[in-house]
């Protein structure tokens, strides 16, 4: 049964921009409401995706000042946060409030402005998302999170380097085909595997995710109400969340996100459907390892045999199972408190069959998995495209 | 007819505290468990009101981090923020997280640690609520904003400067009554009137609340079950939210804050009652002058009258409405994250009988009224005792 239907995206290209924070949203938020043929004044509710404005651009109360801009005065606007899942967190507040019966049509933006710092400034300010005091303090930052992760990982299934590289090459190559990427650079498993800038080893500057701005946005509304829409239904089938440790040495092991596995098998239960039934994801590739976890964590792959599905092609776009058809992380970009969003409108676009050159054959079910700081927050989404009568 | 249904209280004193953040959370949050009789794992939900954690403790993603510490681990949990009504939005979400059946019992915590940083640095993180762009640089923050507020009040209905000192006399009365409140100090009308310590003018330090350290928590339930636990069942019966314009500058008027009317009548038409149906109410008195413009918002008062009413003693007590029978932000104090849920337990301690020296009589509907920035965000909450059969 859908939770709430999709009637409208939009996006800005992810990247170093010029525009300013509130530039971006209103160029997201206008093109999901042009998107869906509505305008603002049937919105009833908006949320918005977003993880530190306080530090990025000097601005908090986001929430009211795009509400503000968008000519929502009267409508209930709140921002929501959860690290780099603060996106996901909005489009789930977005289909409560929905599904409570509160509103009608909310607007969900999810947005970030980062490259106004310089990179030792944004590394700081994503450190946030993990204990200050029991992780930062003793100098460990994200990229250390997940080199650890990598690690582990290796010594216990026999990941290899190779196999974190056909992750990278993979999504490069993905990101050659979305317009609105912010890398657009194909790379070579050898330029991978042989990159001299190591960031915490066994991760290179290959491995990690970008530091980009945007924004995305999306129309939802009450299921029974997407056939008065003009664009094709996709319904979201499921939509769970959990909270893992927040501490990486408190968790019970590196090799998986015990939040993200709840996560998804909350999110399957509620679909009624089984990891074989996913048509393609967009998982959350902070870095390299963490898309091989992502993709073991959401069963497509037995626990280690996500590296060698990797490097078989299997997540490819013409492979069995697709994951990042849009770049992810990695090339498409990460602006943090839109990365859930753009997940999302990825998923509409190939649900839709609206993806263009990278559209993955048959897209039927598409899921989105986004995690924040390390894995304390882990969500799951499922949406469906409706079949037609 | 019941949104949800409050089951458990819980707070903190409010003050300048020697506890951390995540001591204070872990103890409101603990009294509140306690009080519904139940422990964290039937929690399923978890909502954090924090304006700026960021940049008061160094700290983000402070829901999951909150989630970790109370063992609430593969619970949802997610942080709100709007300003100085984040406590609110975060109460809000948790309703629509029950209505929309996703959830059967929520934990809500409200909690900011301010005195972390000197009155400048947090005059400074305040600001940060309002245009940073068109209003901080140019030199407007908070006290500002309210001053210009008050002279156009007085200037328009003739407000004196008794009328804002009776505000502040009355919630240093009612605060002694508070064991948790922030000041325990009483003042007289000359003290208030002749303070030589100009803010922004008419207001003087007697005129503005507290920068205080502390944490509030609710468990909110589906009103269905809320016969299972050992408490007065208080059903929260209406619940809007509401937008403003963003900057001061741009707001139709100053003597009102249109958001607050409109989110005051969505509640009264939501609960189906009138104002004169309310017994007491906490509201958003960041500056005496706030409380006047808020008791005219609400319907209190026609507009110009809430002066003269304060000074005879109406919002007393003992008055025909009493407001802010905790305190207010004013004396209990504001711990911004905090006050909208703190404003929900003060309301609940009332409706349930417990308030002690401070018992409003005969009280069995109780408002709660709060507001974020210059009126960007605005909140009305009705909670009613429910009848015994």
């Amino acid at each position: 049964m859908a939770l709430a239907s999709v009637i409208g995206v939009g996006s800005t290209k992810y990247g170093k921009l010029p525009s300013t924070f509130i530039e971006l949203v209103t160029q997201a938020a206008t093109e999901a409401l042009s998107d869906a043929g509505i305008g603002p004044d049937e919105i009833e509710g908006m949320y918005l995706g977003n993880f530190a404005g306080e530090s990025f651009i000097g601005q908090n109360h986001l929430a009211a000042y795009v509400a503000s801009a968008l000519g929502l005065q009267g409508v209930p606007a709140t921002r929501v946060e959860g690290a780099c899942a603060s996106g996901s967190l909005a489009i789930r507040q977005a289909i409560f409030a929905i599904k409570s019966g509160f509103c009608k049509r909310v607007l969900v933006i999810g947005a970030e402005k980062m490259t106004s710092l310089p990179t030792s400034g944004v590394t700081h300010v994503l450190a946030q998302a993990s204990n200050k005091d029991l992780e930062v303090n003793a100098g460990l930052t994200f990229p250390g999170v997940f080199a650890l992760a990598a690690q582990r990982h290796m010594y216990r299934y026999g990941t290899t380097r190779e196999h974190l590289a056909a992750v990278a090459v993979k999504n490069h190559d993905h990101a050659l085909l979305n317009p609105k990427a912010h890398l657009h650079k194909k790379i070579s498993m050898e330029e991978v595997c042989g990159c001299p800038d190591m960031v915490a080893a066994p991760l290179n500057r290959y491995d990690c995710s970008l530091i980009s701005d945007g924004a995305s946005a999306m129309v939802l509304c009450a299921p029974e109400l997407a056939g008065d829409y003009k664009q094709p239904i996709i319904d979201i089938i499921g939509s769970a969340q959990a909270s893992g440790e927040f501490e990486i040495f408190a968790s019970p092991e590196l090799t998986s996100f015990p939040a993200a596995r709840i996560a998804a098998e909350k999110a399957y239960e509620m679909a009624g459907v089984q990891p074989n039934d996913i048509s393609f994801a967009e998982v959350h590739d902070c870095f390299t390892i963490a898309e091989i976890i992502a993709t073991e964590d959401l069963g497509f792959f037995k626990p280690g045999e996500g590296g060698p599905a990797a490097l078989a092609g299997k997540t490819r776009l013409c492979g069995s199972i697709p994951i990042n058809p849009s770049g992810g992380l990695k090339a498409k970009g990460h602006p943090v408190g839109s990365t859930g969003v753009g997940q999302g409108v990825e998923v509409i676009y190939q649900l839709r069959g609206q993806a263009g050159e990278r559209q993955v054959q048959d897209a039927r079910i598409g899921l989105t998995h986004n995690i924040g700081g390390s894995g304390g927050t882990c969500t799951v989404h499922i949406y469906k495209r409706r079949e037609q009568n």
